[in-house]
């Protein structure tokens, strides 16, 4: 394609107001300024983060808005500065980043970086802090520096992941946010040794994940809680060996996997984002060498309470974001993973829809039907 | 010596209420029975665990009894089953011990060894629930299975950890509580990088230990907490490089650690039992890679209390027991390090007083005087 083609405007999908269906438009799509590239979107999928921010219940509502932050791509032209990607480069876009160069980057251990973090209120570009999307001059917000929810789209050059272009986007598309969550915080930051048990508390996308992060790790029990039985089915096919549901008995839901478990399981990985589980999921673990793992996104005044003997047990706690993976640095090996089977992705996809039928990927969440569903921007 | 001079009785000091001067008695000590050791005490040390159980206050109360737990001493005789020690061994006798046959011996992250761990309302040994000690066919009960305010004491061989016959008693008998504790919570699981920045809250002889830690791991800065601003001259004999009194400042101590460091210090040690310590302790570290350990015994209601996402930013709350010390493996070790000046403890020796004097040591800890009073047992 070359420049031309961009004059006019292409397809996306805009949220025009909180929790109203989203509607087909033609939108301009700004050239890519200083480190930024634009990107022909192919694939895109729905995660929940899309649907909280869509309904706008206790967040700060933005709208208009180009929702979607999993997809898969391919760079359309490079901003000043770029020298990383070039036009034709098979990426994921992510919806945090890594500039390369503040201290998180530097540090080993975090993927938390300081210029692009993810942002869930920032609906601009921070080179301008203005929009690339418009419509007849109108601007239309972005969202978490992706917006894949276009056929075209604009963000920062450290929000990208340069991946194989062997690798098929209407697959890997989905590693670029819950997948990557839920494994990366089992296999980076739980870490399971070969034999542990570990117990995932919420079997969504995310949960899931982070029980084939358990299957994959050579766990001896992977123990299910969910508090929907309709979850147990499911879950079986990403190794989960137990179910526990908490609504099935009278006694705290630690207590009973510490009956289970002799005393408590070696890692627990928490993905539901219910600060009630998010304290079971601690004290569910062995002491001595016990370690939880935190991922669900809590409430703005929520407060995680634990007797501290709990920790002076020689429990572990922590909290992980995108599963540890920086995502320039560290996605493309996930993505390699996928290639050499390591790591499953199809179970993962329950459904596919044409990019006009985007809104029934938002029924299909909403009503607890899919994992994750494929929007396929050609159709 | 041989059997005929354990038949007469041998000095301890005896506690016959809560919070009384101990008194000085005559006292039987039966021999050591199958997998027990009866010990010389040479040199014992005062530590706040024993104050507190002698104060008993909101702790079951279980008197007449021998306290003491900090100490150095030989192998007098040797019951049914030992093969590892043998009369005339150098030992520290330890308040927790290592069965070497339990989940927790065998783990590599545990030393909460499910036989012998700290047991405080057990008065008596496990072999046959009897105590050895006794005055007139009277019992006098056990503290936490060592009881080194006596001249002779009986131990479970699991713990008693054999030394360097080398190394001075009267200075390393300091390490078989506090300094351990203190000094394994930094090196053994807070592990400062050289160069990093660690707060150490509480700056008693626990936290001096920690910092200690951080002075020998090579941390650039080691700020000290303490409310009580006389401890700050002691502590700079420890590496302690800059201090934090929370009274002085009207902002939260962790937004005020958080001001001096761009955003929080890179691991913490919280030595002090409060529990709003313990809280800015883990809130003080920074996002992204920030550990911070807890060490301090907390009181019975005590809850932990934050807010999750300060754990999903990627920061790890952990507590440790003993340093994580297993007794019998690791503590030789941490004496020999003592030996080849790796680690000093003559700083944190500030008093040493006859055994006659005992009750001497428990004005000085008391009045916030001492950091260890050593009791010698020949005075
Ligand atoms: N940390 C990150 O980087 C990151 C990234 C993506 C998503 N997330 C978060 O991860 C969490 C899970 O995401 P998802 O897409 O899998 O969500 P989901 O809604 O599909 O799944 C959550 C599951 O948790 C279950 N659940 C809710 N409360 C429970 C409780 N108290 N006990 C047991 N189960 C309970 C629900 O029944 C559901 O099955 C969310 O909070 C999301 O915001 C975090
Ligand atoms: N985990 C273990 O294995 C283990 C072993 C030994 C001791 N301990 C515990 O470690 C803690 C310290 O022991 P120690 O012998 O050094 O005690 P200590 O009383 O000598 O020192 C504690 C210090 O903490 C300070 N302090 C109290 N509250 C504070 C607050 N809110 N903020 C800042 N400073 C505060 C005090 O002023 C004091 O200087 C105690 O709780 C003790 O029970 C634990
Ligand atoms: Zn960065
Ligand atoms: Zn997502
Ligand atoms: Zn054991
Ligand atoms: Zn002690």
């Amino acid at each position: 394609m070359d420049d031309r083609d961009m004059d006019h405007g292409h397809s996306a999908a805009v949220a025009w107001e909180a929790g109203k269906p989203l509607v087909i438009e033609e939108v301009e799509v700004a050239p890519p300024q200083k480190n930024e590239v634009r990107l022909k979107i192919l694939f895109t999928s729905l995660c929940h983060t899309d649907v909280y921010f869509w309904e706008a219940k206790g967040q700060t509502p933005l709208f208009p808005r180009i929702f979607g932050h999993e997809a898969g791509g391919i760079v359309e032209s490079v901003g000043e500065g770029v020298t990383d990607l070039q036009p034709g480069d098979h990426v994921l876009p992510v919806f945090t980043g890594e500039c390369k160069e503040c201290p998180h980057c530097h540090s080993e251990e975090s993927n938390m970086c300081d210029l692009l973090r993810i942002n869930t209120d920032r609906g601009v570009m921070i080179n301008d802090g203005q929009s690339r999307f418009s419509i007849k001059g109108k601007p239309i917000y972005h969202f978490v520096g992706t917006s894949t929810f276009s056929e075209y789209t604009v963000t920062h050059v450290g929000c990208v992941a340069k991946i194989n272009p062997a690798a098929p986007l209407d697959k890997v598309c989905v590693l670029s946010c819950g997948i990557s969550t839920g494994f990366g915080a089992t296999v980076n930051v739980a870490k399971p040794k070969k034999g542990q048990s570990v117990a995932i508390f919420g079997l969504g996308a995310v949960g899931l994940a982070a029980a084939e992060g358990a299957r994959v790790s050579g766990a001896s029990r992977i123990i299910g809680v969910d508090l929907n039985p309709s979850r147990f089915n499911e879950a079986k096919k990403f190794g989960v060996t137990e179910f526990v549901n908490p609504k099935d008995y009278d006694k705290p839901v630690q207590q009973v996997i510490a009956d289970m478990t002799n005393g408590g399981v070696d890692r627990s990985v928490e993905c539901t984002g219910s600060v009630q589980a998010m304290i079971s999921a601690f004290e569910c673990v062995h002491d001595g060498w016990g370690v939880a793992v935190l991922v669900g996104v809590p409430n703005k005044d929520d407060a995680f309470k634990t007797h501290p003997m709990n920790l002076l047990n020689e429990r572990t706690l922590k909290g992980t974001f995108f599963g540890n993976y920086k995502p320039r640095s560290d996605l493309p090996s996930v993505v390699e993973k996928y290639m050499n089977k390591e790591l499953e992705v199809e179970k993962f996809i329950t459904h596919t829809v044409p990019f006009s039928e985007i809104n029934k990927a938002f029924d299909l969440m909403l009503a607890g039907e899919s994992i994750r569903c494929i929007i396929r921007m050609d159709g």
